[in-house]
């Protein structure tokens, strides 16, 4: 587990009872971020790819490195109001209220295949706001794709409802 | 000017007057992006470098890349109450009011040899307030490196200031 064992555990953050996965850690060390990544490239690199789209903002610290690296572009799907030009967004719930969402208009074209990467998939709130946004403007998602799946709370079972492949480096239950 | 062509100029964002400079348009392009970070491979690949250390969160974008490319670890500088873990930070001044920002305590060792990473260098007063905290943890910071540098508003000369090198891809005069 040379990924696994590199992430660190921050208990009660950001609030009381949650159990933070830090990939931090894991990205300081040379070695660490390097296999994270190469494991990444050798899934992908035969796949036809157009374009790496990363949450924000840690998807784009993965998302970037892997994008470098397949010799495609990179996309960022950021907070409501981060992007310059014009965009399209998504609202979603959250546990309390609700977020919003934003690409680019001009960040995909009808028929791209689209890689979506994040850090982390929890309860896949983000991941299926990403992916309606993606969807919306003619992107196909090839796979959905994450360092750490959290499976306790469902992220996965939501994408896949949805028809979606998901694909994550490791896993820590009893979340 | 293979780069700077690729990237777009938002006029009046985020507010009227600024013209503002957007690498998006250079990331999702697979030639731009590539080349981009090529170009800063290429210039650092001889250096010693420890940790490449990227600010929130364009900064992480290229300074992930560069960082997998080089085999060195990548540490995120973040706005504060972001990071997970112990953390050190900087207030310093904006135009308007205050910001901060912060890093882990155990992202850099006494010693490190830093390269700082961001997409522009306009004021310096975020690139300042970083080597100011890499320093205070006994970091050395190799160079300031970023894609664009709006030479207008001072950052160059404020960290050159300070002893510092630094390095950019492109300029943009007349901000």
């Amino acid at each position: 587990m040379p990924i696994k064992s590199r992430i660190r555990t921050v208990p009660h953050y950001p609030k009381d009872g949650v159990m933070f996965r830090d990939i931090t850690t894991l990205l300081k060390d040379p070695v660490g971020f390097r296999i994270t990544i190469n494991d990444l490239v050798i899934r992908y690199t035969a796949r036809h790819i157009d374009k790496i789209v990363g949450i924000e903002s840690r998807g784009f610290i993965i998302g970037s490195a892997l994008a470098y690296q397949l010799g495609v572009g990179f996309v960022p799907i950021r907070k409501k109001g981060k992007l310059p030009a014009e965009t399209v967004g998504h609202d979603y719930e959250l546990e309390y209220g609700s977020d919003r969402i934003e690409i680019h208009t001009d960040a995909i074209t009808e028929g791209d295949q689209i890689l979506l990467v994040d850090d982390l998939l929890a309860t896949g709130g983000t991941a299926e706001a990403a992916v309606t946004l993606i969807e919306s403007m003619g992107g196909k998602i090839l796979e959905c794709c994450f360092v750490i799946d959290l499976p306790d709370l469902g992220g996965r079972a939501r994408l896949e409802k949805r028809g979606h492949e998901v694909y994550a480096l490791c896993e820590f239950e009893g979340d």
